[in-house]
């Protein structure tokens, strides 16, 4: 079946019909390849196009929920017509089109020039050309020599986005997309080593670059005391390394090996739907896995035990806000997902570095600039790993002890935008639950400082450097489908009963339920234990006639702390509240629009609530905002230990009892753990050691 | 030198001089002997003396921080005295007393007879006594009569701390302490099965038994509708069970062996520093493990890297009031360390059972009621756990990635009181952090509802069972010496700078540290991010000259709803604030105050605080809260999944860099990890296997 499918779908590529695929299949290298020729094909011969995204159109969901329930119930399905989604410039100009290309028709069905202030995400190619550029300008040469530094010192490009704060986008116009150039130098006396940590080594020379002329457009001077003012260059200290490479240490000798060893190989089943396209099984779980540029791992369809839980799940969108008020770092709020993409920024795991155990590597194809497929190899590990104890009741009079382990099912991607590292994954377990975790690491964004000082916007992680301040906001986007397709949130919260007859010792408390019945956004309160559900009112637990539901529970943050009227505020839609419900509507898949690069908002999930839509037993969509302030600590330096976030999604009387009560006894035949005993080995000298 | 200690310890029992053992040892089993016949030996021949507790009495801190210290030092310590706490009730009356016998000069110290209102905790022999009673009470019998139950029916008593009204703890004074027992039917169609759930089958007898006279005093009814109202027992409906053990379960088939090896053995070494005291050494961190009857495990001396952190750590107290406001549930509000005990109700951990991988067990010595030695076998497990990836960056430009594991050192104990259990343990990792993690599980407190109803204040989680909403608000006491002996709590906060000149933009923030300079009770407020640190202020650090310290990061959490005047809030001192901060004070070990069984208030943290100390760079306490407000779901029947809460300790500006920089990279020469391919078995049917 499958085998015949992707053969169809290569030996059709030259007719008419370009694809027979599944609806939700990521497109393949073919599909990738003939929608840019079509686009190419749509404007005169010799046309510069700039490939931005090339990417799956999915199919309306009046259209795929039947397919998806005929497909589950092996039922023949009805026939979609595949598209592809296409963002592109014509090359140096600020002409930014996007069009929808029929795959199945082969034909371009809408082709539309975006208007002003919308600008796309960088891509991989023109970020190491806006690299080079920087730096072989010659006014900024000019700059640098100022610096006096030892001869042969190398210098580092990271070219930012560059943000908006809504009045000078542009040198010439505000409708140009801009590049603006962090520059580091190497460690002098250790040129050579192309891994050396260049964000040690801070310069206050930063060029701005148009992506447009890809021309250095002006060149800032970064403020490095007290306040804004700057300083031309001169004489620059070069301070110690500080190295994050195993070169750069005494590595520690004393931590032995711990190995995940799985005897009989892994309990998950992957199979493929489509040619890019994976159906994952485990544990009463099944789910489809895609992949996109955009959101990288976007789950499907997700059933436990048959029953439906989710319609769509992925991390919609993400800000990163920084507390430098002062120019030009008072642009720094970058969105990783819409600027740059968490697909295309996705690490080539590798076996044995990045989990342990047996691990299923899914490999993945996106596009690059010039339309080509790009080959993603290992972009995401699936693998199992033990969370300790599942539950555990010993009866104390018998003394006999019930005990499982918690087995996890992993999907993880990890991405690098420029300097900075997300672990990003799903995790599910045998109770029914379902969680999606953040581990923030990576080296801090750094700039230079005058020795001597600090500043209450950052900390000094090291002799020169300042880290500053910033705030990661993620949004996690939740189209539930909680045991059928209308769904309503509610929010439980428990008050203390007033003191009565019935409560004459001021004891008794109650949780009570509200529903929320319009779109908009909604905070926790943990001084009332406020907890949100998703919940079919329609579908009653059999046992004790609650409505079935999963509860969120996600981590308090502190809101976005750039004012209202801040243009950061504006364009980060999502930074203002812990959860958004809005109603289902096409297209609606990121948290602060659709193009994030330089917006200037009113396209994200607030302006989608503020149409006050009916969300009560309707086709909702919820997001999830969850975060951190990131106030450096200089252990958060050269790299910085993970931060761990988790949201989890439970099941609240959405099953009869614990699913996970008949998980195989934890027992020693089965997980062969090893005693360790004391050991007198001379005396005076007990250690541990194998028995 | 250890060996030698043993024996001296040993051979001179007989003497005047009875231990020479470290000042931080637990009671060894001859002190334990030792201190009840030196108890006994003072009072008449023939006196019933019923122990409550014999453990170590800690030395004066005065005396022991220059004696860790001259150990520390390898330099010569001074001799100091050993003595040990006692507890003990003259057996059926409420004369309760507390003594300290002096074990190095065999002799009663102090011992004196409490107050009125005073009650000790319970003992494991006195539960099971008073279970029995309650059941073959010929009253209880004739009332259970009426149930009409199937024949060979096994009637469960769960005897429960009384708790307090503060109106009426006896039946003719005012100064009985009492046991309410709860009963439960054992499934009457599997009758042998000694592990049935009968919390799946409460009834509505619940017998009040007095542990002066070990006599049913009282038999209350228990509301069952929703009202306070209660109905004389009638015919009794058995439901069907709900079993927890594998025996009822149809066990899935389809998890694979997960199996954790450590070829090499373990990174951590356990030494002996007395009998039945422990010092663990691992990746820089040492430290001193103890165990007693009331908190379990006690941490003490932390050292990072011969940098001192923490005197002495431990879980002081926790509470469990539930939502219920009838009687006699109003009065269930325990504390399972101080009516019960964490040491003494610590489960006898199995190898292969409730950890994977190489395992040390530590075991221990406690008393029972007759003051003889209580094996305590495996009561603590040390090992290592993989806690996924520790930090990763990928150098964009090279491809190259650094990326190393967290690896954990773990110490658990899990506790069983009656129905339910706790997971608890201390966690280090290699970038200088300390964790106590609590997982809550076992079986949800349950009692009798009629059916076809529902409460607010309650779930219906199984039919004719009740369980009742609840809080669980932990205490854990942490004695700090960052860097020192002289300490101060500061908070920071973010605030958004005001516009001007300087913030044009709106969207700069900073970050502001007030000191706490009086004890007192303080919150988190995630709106203004606040985050709570230990610092020491006269340790500055070398490169940013910021103030060593350690932050703390707890979860929020519901503080307790029952009113200020409720006897709830009166007993449970810590359960209004996140953070209490009190100056150190000798014996100030339990948050809710030393004897917490029937008590009154005014002798915990909430007493301490409100001194008002100066507790700026002085010798102080922290007191860190959490907890959940417990709704209990249907799937937390008839075991309940893990949930899982972490406090952790995390170096700010403490270190000069990430501390886990030059832990060894992750590579697969060493993880061994496996690569699963897709392989195509046959036509269509791609799966996961060995590659």
């Amino acid at each position: 079946m499958l085998q015949e499918k992707i053969l169809a779908s290569l030996s059709l590529g030259g007719g008419k019909t370009i694809t027979t695929e599944h609806p939700l299949g990521p497109l393949t290298a073919h599909e990738i390849t003939e929608s840019a020729k079509i686009i190419k094909s749509s404007w005169p011969k010799n046309t510069n196009v700039q490939f931005k995204v090339i990417t799956l159109q999915e199919p309306n969901k009046a259209d795929l929920v039947p397919f998806l329930a005929a497909e589950r119930a092996g039922k023949s399905t009805s026939t979609i017509e595949r598209r592809s989604f296409v963002v592109y410039y014509i090359r140096n100009t600020n002409k930014l089109h996007e069009a929808v290309v029929n795959l199945s028709l082969g034909n371009v069905e809408s082709n539309v020039r975006l208007g002003a202030n919308v600008h796309s995400n960088a891509d991989g190619d023109e970020i190491i050309q806006v690299e080079k550029i920087a730096l072989e300008d010659e006014g900024v040469k000019a700059e640098i020599a100022k610096l006096n530094l030892p001869e042969g010192t190398v210098i580092i490009s990271d070219p930012w986005i560059y943000g908006s704060d809504g009045i000078n986008d542009g040198l010439f116009t505000d409708n140009e997309r801009m590049f603006q150039c962090f520059l580091y130098i190497r460690d002098p006396k250790n040129s050579s080593e192309a891994d050396s940590n260049h964000y040690a080594m801070p310069i206050s020379i930063s060029p701005v670059v148009s992506a447009e002329t890809m021309k250095v457009t002006r060149i800032d001077f970064l403020p490095t005391g007290v306040d804004a003012s700057t300083k031309a260059p001169g004489p620059y200290k070069v301070q110690p390394p500080n190295e994050y490479i195993p070169e750069g240490q005494e590595i520690r000798t004393d931590i032995k090996p711990l190995n995940v060893v799985q005897p009989e190989g892994t309990s998950f089943e992957v199979t493929k739907f489509s040619d890019q396209g994976h159906t994952i099984k485990w544990q009463r779980w099944d789910f489809k896995v895609g992949f996109n540029q955009r959101e990288g791992m976007v789950l499907y369809d997700v059933h436990y035990d048959g029953r439906p839980l989710f319609y769509r799940l992925s991390l919609s969108d993400m800000n990163i806000p920084y507390a430098d008020p002062r120019h030009p770092f008072h642009k720094k709020a970058a969105f990783d997902l819409g600027d740059a993409g968490a697909g295309i920024m996705a690490n080539n795991l590798q076996l044995g570095c990045d989990c342990l155990g047996s691990i299923y590597y899914l490999s993945s194809v996106l596009n690059d600039d010039k339309g080509e497929p790009l080959n993603m190899p290992n972009c995401v590990c699936v693998h199992e790993q033990d969370a300790g104890i599942g539950w555990k009741h010993t009866n104390y009079r018998t003394g006999r002890a019930a005990v499982v382990r918690n087995r996890e099912l992993v999907l993880q991607s990890i991405i690098t935008v420029s300097n900075y590292e997300y672990i990003l994954a799903f995790q599910f377990n045998q109770a029914g639950e379902l969680m999606y975790e953040v581990r923030a690491t990576g080296i801090l964004s750094t700039q230079p400082i005058d020795e001597g000082i600090s500043v209450p916007w950052g900390t000094v992680v090291h002799p020169g450097v300042l880290a500053s301040h910033h705030q990661h906001i993620f949004s996690l986007r939740v189209d539930p489908m909680i045991d059928g397709p209308l769904n309503r949130v509610v929010f439980d919260e428990a008050h203390p009963m007033p003191r009565s007859d019935f409560n004459p010792h001021g004891v008794g408390y109650t949780v009570n339920e509200t529903p929320i019945t319009t779109s908009g956004g909604y905070d926790l309160d943990f001084d009332v234990n406020r907890t949100f559900k998703i919940q079919n009112a329609g579908v009653k637990n059999p046992i004790n006639g609650k409505a079935v539901a999963y509860k969120i529970m996600a981590p308090p943050f502190q809101k976005m702390l750039a004012d209202k009227e801040s243009f950061h505020h504006k364009r980060a839609e999502f930074a203002d509240h812990n959860i958004y419900v809005t109603s289902y509507a096409e297209n609606e898949l990121y948290a602060g629009g659709k193009y994030t690069n330089q917006s200037r908002g009113g396209t994200g999930v607030r302006s989608f609530a503020d149409r006050k839509d009916n969300v009560l037993d309707d086709d909702i969509v919820v997001w999830v905002q969850f975060g951190i302030n990131h106030v450096p600590r200089i252990e958060d330096f050269p790299v910085m230990p993970c931060e761990v976030l988790k949201v989890a999604f439970k099941p609240v009387n959405f099953f009869e009892r614990n699913p996970a009560i008949d998980v195989p006894q934890s027992v020693q035949r089965v997980n062969k753990s090893e005693l360790v005993e004391a050991v007198v080995q001379k005396e005076g000298d007990v250690c541990c050691k194998k028995s």
